[in-house]
């Protein structure tokens, strides 16, 4: 599907508010691509962010797959506006056993308030990738509300 | 609702596991109460943890709900069993706008296999809990798979 | 949690709403009851209705589950709002294998445009009832878009 | 992804278990394709399927979305195996409105016990598709619980 950014600058306007969000810096999260109506988010392994086996923590899991989201709607906003998480549904397929995890996600449906993403994480080991989860999020935008603005 | 653990070290056996996740120790989190079904968990506020307002970010309430789920379930379970989380929906329903946030789950059904959770994350700010998000989690009990193995 | 009604026709616009909703008539369901931010919705057992093991249907229980949630969060809408179920996630932790659905649905937040609530589906045999699903549901209210128009 | 059926009949096996789903036939749903992993269903519009403003109910698109799921699911599955739906979150994102609902779901991850799949409903209007709801689900396979005994 082809979407309209409605914001010429929508990838700076991505990479900026993915630079404002400090948790994304704390875990290593490294923003690699946006277009309209996608983004994708990599996370290299470090044990800091492991579970009980070593493996990648489903909430770092949900993290990248709600980030990605995020950024893919957001690329189809309007500059003036600010973006939030209103939920999403993670399916864990398996365990987060690799060096890298990527994050992709692609608009279903940009709506004039509401966006609707899917995602999906991969997780690579020794050069191949294997999908890890899969993710349906459900986006607002908040129009005039500017992303690096604290008081909301 | 009224939970018979199986496992007679159901406390010890969910902090031992808790202790061994070193996500939950990076981003300071804080098994709080295990009880058969129940599981409370507590992240203090750290700039490390925020979004691009300031506020927590929803990875780190996703954690915290996806956590305290596994955990509610976990406690239910056999001695010998490893649990992993099957999939979870969360509504983000507030900014997590605090300086604690605080994480609560229920089992509403222990299957045989799969366990249903409902959690509910609420945010502290001048010492007043308000709800923040709210999940429904499916839960997986692997029989004969120790928690503390690697290999899986 | 109590909440504040912003119609005083409330269980009126609830009703009247439910009423043209063919497709409750053709399942049989009856609305019950309707509180503020609450609503309980009924189907008895009937052939029509059930799965290949002659048990209600899935599509039946979310059907319910969706229901109650939409009218609970519309009760507590403008008198000249519109509702839309924006997504809903139900488990179905029972066989619906009595002779009585009933769901029951609790507002958990009223934001300004979206609604999130709880919902739960009993099954009843034998005058005992038993949880058989819960669900998650976000709802949105249109302003000025009045329910009974066919136009939106 | 291409996936290998267990049963040689899962096309009968789909078509018979579908054939026993009384709501199925209630609806007027009909099975129209089947493969290893993928399911289409379609329902024509009848107004006993209508919600208050004379769309497809919000509840049909849900069980359209369940079954195709459901059936993808179980083409992949064991000769001797019933299957179960542990969940499913559906968002809907346009009105039901048009003359046909078209669903389609297809396997994302088929476990050992476990199968994940994404399901989209197309609303058919003068001959033209458009995605109305989109939906990601999990199914459980019962191994050696045929779907044709009602004891379970």
């Amino acid at each position: 599907m082809e979407f309209q950014p409605k914001s010429d600058n929508f990838i700076q306007k991505v990479e900026e508010s993915f630079a404002r969000q400090k948790f994304m810096d704390f875990i290593g999260a490294r923003l690699i691509k946006v277009e309209p109506g996608f983004c994708e988010i990599h996370i290299p392994y470090n044990e800091n962010l492991t579970q009980q086996h070593g493996f990648f923590h489903a909430g770092i899991i949900g993290s990248l797959a709600d980030n990605v989201a995020g950024y893919a709607a957001f690329s189809l906003m309007e500059e003036s506006s600010s973006i939030l998480t209103v939920e999403f549904k993670l399916n864990l397929m398996s365990p987060g056993d690799g060096d890298l995890l990527i994050g992709r996600s692609n608009v279903l449906k940009n709506g004039r308030t509401l966006t609707i993403c899917r995602s999906e994480v991969f997780v690579c080991k020794d050069g191949k990738e294997k999908i890890c989860a899969a993710s349906q999020s459900t986006l607002i935008e908040l129009k005039n509300s500017a992303d690096n603005k604290t008081e909301k």
